[in-house]
């Protein structure tokens, strides 16, 4: 690592830039001028830095895979995808997820640690760094992805995420196409983006087929099974309630099927569902479920494919890369009665 | 790692054992004589080598978490548990699944990344290991503990697992108090321990209740959904379909509400249905799934609680922990109509 900070400082005093700066540079950061990054990379290449760094960067092979909560269903599809390029690559993941009260980003044992076991690298799902975190991680030299299945692109840093507004107009054109008028909609938090792009993608296919969107039809929940449920249950005491509802979350669309399933209601033939992720539950819940898949294997997968090309000190084609959402039509939607 | 050779050598020469021997007291393993453990151990205390090891082991902090199988659905819940416990004894835990084609056991690269990273003690999920891979590990001083939702213990190798008769038993003798007559069962394959323990159960319960099993009342699919719906099909094929089914795994449970739903008949009105595991999907069908609840993430930290003693020299109090398994009374059983 001296040698390292040795060379970062010749490269940066010569460069009249920043040792960060020669780090992000290094690390694929998108956030410097395009100049200023020509003329450090030439003279990266000039005293041969990134091929050293590839090939002898003292790393551990090891990749650290950051969860904000490994209580989500999303996880395990993330960590499959994670493992399985990492593996081809000779690399071990180390998973951790985010502790202490605030649980947002990790704390600060996290980057003494990375540094301690020598870590090349480190995927972040829905976990942000503080600007401190952040330069700490550049100065070590240890490039940062975001695989991002909520839509929050962390600042400069390079993420993979989906189509999630394409994804619920497809919701909603399908329900709309089986001639579906009274369609409710139940989103995730209205701060989240994810939710909010899903909303607006209803909406959106609403305003094209030329369909008002009646009051207390747009529903707000919090991803989970119980958030659905409740939502569910208001929607049906509304007084004209919807004949079809697009779920932005496969949890939330389970918990408006046991709402229904409590009042007596089948799915489709009293309500049609469509949910948002194809988790494995959506396969096999009863009716299995109408959803929009978020391909998070393959994100999860490109992510990891991302990282590694920083690792070896390659550069990225783009810093920021959105998978599609088609949508798997199964037995929760129908024709209104 | 060469100094630790030389001081087991001689150990080994003075107790009269092999190397080999000595390390497998070392990191707790039961397969060794009770006197010849006691030689040993009083002469590594004597050179006072367990403090030693415990202090400067010279690992780094890492934790190997090997699956056999991430898209398991207890992957994640066992992930957790892990993570948690070694996160607040301040280690890194690495995951990895088991490739390539026979993906029951790691290959060969895996030992050889271990020694690479210094990793400090390894958890196994449902994997075995190879008599050399065992030798290995133990002459690298490396202690294995087995979490083993199957109920397949390792040879000699520290474990824990559930109380899979004892959940089977509970899950039909809900059913007989709830008054059926005819319950059938759903098991695994016949050759794993763990649905064997469970279909005893089921066995025992009716037997102790004085109830013939009728002839095709005992099934077997593969813990997967899709054979929980081939064999609720087959049930409702025969002559006298039975009015309850015991599955031993909460995904075969949900494979059978499918076959139901499909032929219009409905949980629990027309089949009570139990399951086994208290997955999240449980609790989120409709209706919610009464199961056997495996304590997983319980199971993962226990497991990683021992691991840590091992690591810290420690011996253990016993080499096989079972945790129970408390019936879940939800909504999908009832009295037979």
């Amino acid at each position: 690592m001296p040698d390292q900070r040795a060379t970062l400082s010749e490269i940066a005093a010569a460069a009249g830039v920043s040792v960060p700066t020669v780090s992000k540079v290094l690390n694929g950061r998108p956030d410097v001028a395009p100049t200023t990054r020509q003329k450090v990379q030439d003279l990266l290449d000039r005293r041969g830095y990134t091929a050293r760094r590839a090939t002898s960067s003292g790393g551990a092979g090891l990749i650290d895979l950051v969860f904000r909560d490994l209580g989500s269903p999303w996880a395990m599809q993330i960590l499959d995808g994670v493992e399985e390029l990492a593996y081809r690559a000779g690399m071990g993941v180390v998973v951790s997820a985010v502790h202490g009260r605030h649980r947002t980003r990790p704390d600060r044992r996290w980057i003494e640690q990375l540094s301690a076991r020598r870590c090349d690298g480190v995927l972040l799902v829905l976990s942000d760094l503080s600007p401190s975190q952040q330069s700490q991680l550049d100065e070590l030299g240890i490039p940062v992805v975001i695989i991002d299945p909520a839509g929050q692109p962390g600042a400069g840093i390079p993420s993979v995420g989906a189509t999630n507004w394409a994804g619920g107009v497809a919701a909603t054109e399908h329900l709309l196409g089986l001639g579906h008028d009274r369609i409710a909609v139940i989103g995730g938090q209205p701060t989240v983006p994810c939710s909010r792009a899903r909303v607006d993608g209803y909406r959106a296919a609403m305003n094209a087929a030329g369909r008002k969107i009646p009051a207390g039809y747009v529903r707000h929940g919090d991803f989970n099974a119980p958030s659905g449920y409740r939502e569910m249950n208001a929607l049906l005491d509304l007084s004209r309630p919807p004949t079809a509802v697009f779920a932005c979350a496969d949890q939330m669309a389970l918990g408006a099927y046991e709402a229904l399933y409590e009042r007596g209601a089948r799915v489709p033939d009293d309500v049609s569902i469509v949910g948002f992720d194809d988790l494995d539950a959506a396969r096999w819940s009863a009716p299995p479920l109408t959803t929009v898949r978020q391909p998070l294997t393959e994100m999860a997968g490109m992510a990891t494919r991302m990282l590694l090309a920083l690792i070896a000190g390659e550069e990225l084609d783009s810093h920021r890369i959105e998978l599609a959402t088609p949508l798997i039509v199964r037995q929760s939607t129908r024709r209104p009665a």
